[in-house]
């Protein structure tokens, strides 16, 4: 007998991304969770049909059980997908295979585009409240590393070398001023529900009202009009995440540069295990920097293609739409495991302001004063201080 | 005797990129306006500074004068920046060669990359300000097309086949929301000045409100503090730049596709010598399309780098900041390019509606209706009205 | 009681990138099989030494029988991954908890990096040959396609317009040289072994022969040295890898183009269920081809990481190695998936000779010759016939 | 009376590119080259097709004096490029007007792509020698480098942290290889002639024949078939670009980390002026590396551009093929100034060998031995020797 079931799924657990393996933002990015936010997106339109009198009553109810219910597997529906390039239509032959009501009321008058995008942007919007949650952790806890450090010199160091004098806090004031920006970026993404029908005209979906109320329902923004073929939604996440993994691989390397042995102004917090390494015992690598900027070394790329996928010829392309879904997620994946990373860094970073004035010496240029350090530093944190919560 | 000068320099005229040759955002983006807006930058910081006592009496105006008054050769500066590795030490090398009050006051306190970063932002402003007022062609032509044909049917199109009928004022529309998004984005970028000295510390510059007076001084937005190496000001105009050529792209695709001499649904602007080919006399090429398609095939590349900067180590990094001006310009250039040759392609662009209705014919499916079409062109017409002129 | 085991996986069956679910790459390229590829790197490791003395008699079969039986939970190792940044830290943990020899003698003197690299190489060996034969299936479909078109006249068509006259087995023989040139490539990448110990001096592991050893060991070639941070092979199957799906994705884009309702040249081969639409009954999608444009539309963008990570700095690098797993893995899948696609595509392609005469009748500058394409299309079909099997 | 001719083209003498500046790929690479290489293109053709007999004799000479006496203006060029998309088309007008025989001659039976992408391939090969050049120039510095030290005893460094020790020999010796393998890919690229007429059946033109005796006129390689829509050279050559800018791009991001202050095992070669600051007069930076890096940021992402125009529809694509030019040119000039930046640098470089050792005391961990580094040093300089002038 076999204890383990016969087809266990191909794991996705993060193998060839240490940076998100484990993190909190994988839950909202699995295929499951993916598969979920369809079968959301399905039961959302039937209810909101109801609601607006294109469904009769009890038809909103019906199709959410049906969703509900739904024993889907994924690796099936995968695979079935490849016939018609996309989920849907093999999800809906699932759904509507026991009949019924529920059946006929399914998925009325949309297009799998419509479910694909809404079930993105759910899965975009989910996502991106756990990176927003874990920038919140970050900037907290830079706050806290600009205020500790407003007067601890250090050198300035530009193309390597050492130039004048900066602050410790003056540096981690960048760094809290960077991520801000991001998180600004991030925070003004509002994915948007898709709602058009076959070609976008709502031909027997219902009335250009339906869109708000199918908005108000999912709990996400609403589109002036669908926007099959008009990617600004999707382009603007992939910017917004390139931002985010930008600004945190800033730090990242930054922390890297402070760890070299040669230097030792900075220690990664430590934990049991943490920076082993398999040949050489003692060692202890900053590894968490280390998967941070992998995020940093990938999202740029991976956002590139959604910047491209503008691109969408008529009213639905030939290829260009179904090539935004991977790197999406993996954006997405990506940013909130380097942001979870990057808040484990920042709360437990260990700071030698001895070490820092030491470096100072090797170089006799480093006698110079602050300048306005103090007060840029003040700059920042209120910058800080005045920003939403 | 010569007729030509014996050093004329290499031009740089477009003719590897037809996009943009003879458009003009070219006079705000060449080698010689860089070069000015170093001069600009360096002048305004020596009149901001008298203005803040931190330099005496007179010395702003001498040092415009200077500024005005240098004869610089750019090819020589050019040569000259290898040793540096950026232009503004020979520069100063140039300025303050006959000596005298002005060489003194000139680059007080201040170090390469403020008057680098300051004049990009410069360029990049004064490039924004051509390729907004392209834009602003751009929509008004798209909204007459959209009011236009709110009653013309057409085959909608979905991986290149026949879905259900549209009109082309809502394929126009779509066309029309795009660009207000990619304008939406392009003004919400706002080109900072860049003040910090050597470090960023303002050491030896003036207190941190020399910041917000430079500013005030060039026209340019305030950053917080110094932004060295916290390169979202250059990201944001990448992504804003790549979003805007998507959008135009887009647009070039669909005209592409409708123009195919079997569709035969659009034509573009015809003019004296436009679309000739070499080896065909009969033919007539979209090649303002084909134009606007190679700039959007360029530039999200093209602004990943900018992205990827964002990694830029301690107080200025390795690379990545010089990695920076040359795909900044060509993103500027190509999207102005592809803006006022997109204005053009819009505002003559020549409809069949007879053509659209054949098509129709050929699949039996498209006898459906227009659903909430004339609604949805309804709103888009209403997103541009209330937009900002 | 539960049906289900407590901790199902999360799969990772493609149901965001439907090009390459359920075709044959997939089964060498998932997590499991990568954890294989790094049981498979120490075992052979440990036989190597004992081959070349450097391990005693014995140890080589006991680290295999140690790795051939090591039960490893995949997601388990993946989450305990993060501590040390890479996999095999958390893996040797396991394989050595039960003491004995076989622990001892199981990597030794090797780092974390020796059997990560030479279990993606493995994957990429295993992947590459999967590729090259659906790469055979797509030549032999065309070289039958161009042999059987080769005077079947239709229009050239450049920038959209009806050019001169081709013929059909033109255009093919095109896309036969084309995927030529792709496989070429591929073949010419040969994926090495990593062996180079905590620095790359080999101290601890053996002599410099260990090298050779190892790789006829595993059937990879041989690096001169160890190649820890000279990274030409990985960016040399990510050129190899873009350039597949780029020939690949022009052979769909042109089918694309030619299934078009006004076209009607080409049509895809059908089969039940494929190409529909979750809105219109009567649709049938050219779906094979928009999948293959999808890979294409990504492997570029992912590859590109790949070049970049060329730029490592010392002895390992602070990201730009972590950064590759998931780009190359991708890439591999990707163009597996699409290769197998294009496959299918390829060998059942319809053909409709007389649409492609009929379309020629639209423009009248159609009357012209063939000129030498018979010549043309023989010279592709004697590539093909005198390319390695 | 102006001393300055009235229109004084816009210069291109690399200032937002100090990397090229003044190096001698930029002679090979201007718009006057490139002029120039169409204008051998045009004046090749007529000569082959006299000596195949497709033009009466003397027509190859009578080309050949109207492209040597052009004298066209290369900005006004560009700006008529426009209106045709090319710039053959107002280049054609121009050498026609006086009218003649010769005139008669010119371009028969040829297509702008012909001329165009001929021209390309003349500028590539004329960059690539260029470049193969300077790499010499690299390696035969690196080997003295390695060969100087394969004693020299530093910290290998791994995540920025001591592992075991090295030899700097070994460090230098991943550099030579590293470089040898991208000058292989870069030599293993054999630019094509382009030949083909209107749609690539070499209609009017003459025998397919015509291919090869073109590519002897020109010293080019010959194609299989004319390659409008099979861009594999094009994308081999990015490729090759990219690989080379990444090899260069390594070696520099390890010289900058090993002058840095903290470190000081390496120092750049001094030059009067070089490395200076315009804030701080005691500072040498290391602005060799900084240049040759900001090189290596760039060309990976333009290097995508096109592999992405793989994806060519039908017989000339409507803005991919336009797409190629500026990222072509500027992969070839940033390489080559990387090229000639990177000889400078690994001919002059300082190396400390006591900082190396001195360096290697902070960390207890380094008393290990040296391995098979001499072995390992051994084999890279045979490769060295073993591989062609």
């Amino acid at each position: 007998m076999h204890a383990e079931p016969p087809h266990l799924p191909d794991p996705d657990a993060g193998l060839f991304s240490p940076v998100r393996a484990g993190t909190a933002v994988e839950s909202v990015t699995t295929e499951r969770a993916f598969l979920r936010a369809m079968l959301d997106a399905e039961a959302a339109l039937a209810r909101t049909q109801e609601r607006l009198g294109v469904l009769p009553r009890g038809a909103g109810e019906a199709v959410t059980r049906l969703c509900a219910a739904a024993g889907i597997d994924v690796a099936d529906l995968a695979h079935r997908a490849r016939a018609a390039g996309n989920p849907v239509v093999p999800l809906l032959a699932r759904l509507r295979a026991p009949g019924g009501d529920a059946a006929a009321y399914l998925h009325h008058g949309a297009t799998s585009q419509d479910i694909v995008d809404t079930a993105l942007m759910l899965t975009a919007a989910r996502a991106r409240d756990v990176i927003l949650a874990d920038l919140r952790r970050v900037l907290d806890a830079l706050a806290i590393i600009t205020a500790d450090h407003v007067a601890t010199p250090m050198p300035g160091r530009t193309l390597g070398k050492h130039a004048v004098p900066i602050t410790f806090g003056l540096k981690a004031a960048n760094w809290l001023l960077l991520v801000l920006d991001a998180r600004d970026m991030l925070r003004r993404t509002h994915p948007p529900v898709q709602l058009g029908g076959a070609a976008g005209t709502l031909e027997g979906l219902g009335p250009a009202g339906l869109i708000e109320a199918y908005a108000a329902e999912l709990g996400l923004a609403t589109p002036a009009t669908p926007w099959h073929t008009r990617r600004t939604p999707v382009a603007a996440l992939g910017a917004a995440l390139a931002t985010t993994t930008g600004a945190l691989g800033k730090i990242a390397a930054d922390v890297t540069l402070m760890t070299q042995d040669e230097v030792a102004e900075l220690e990664e917090p430590p934990a049991p295990g943490r920076g082993g390494s398999s040949a050489m015992a003692h060692k202890r690598n900053p590894v968490l920097s280390v998967l941070v900027a992998s995020a940093a070394a990938q999202v740029p790329a991976l956002s590139q293609i959604l910047h491209t996928s503008l691109i969408s010829a008529h009213e639905r392309p030939t290829g260009a739409w179904h090539a935004e879904w991977l790197p999406l997620r993996e954006c997405l994946r990506l940013t909130g495991g380097a942001a979870e990373t990057a808040a484990e860094l920042c709360a437990g970073l260990r700071v030698s302001a001895d070490r820092m004035r030491a470096n100072m010496k090797i170089t006799g240029a480093l006698d110079g004063g602050l300048g306005a350090s103090g007060d840029l530093v003040a700059r920042a944190l209120e910058e800080y201080r005045a920003s939403p919560a």
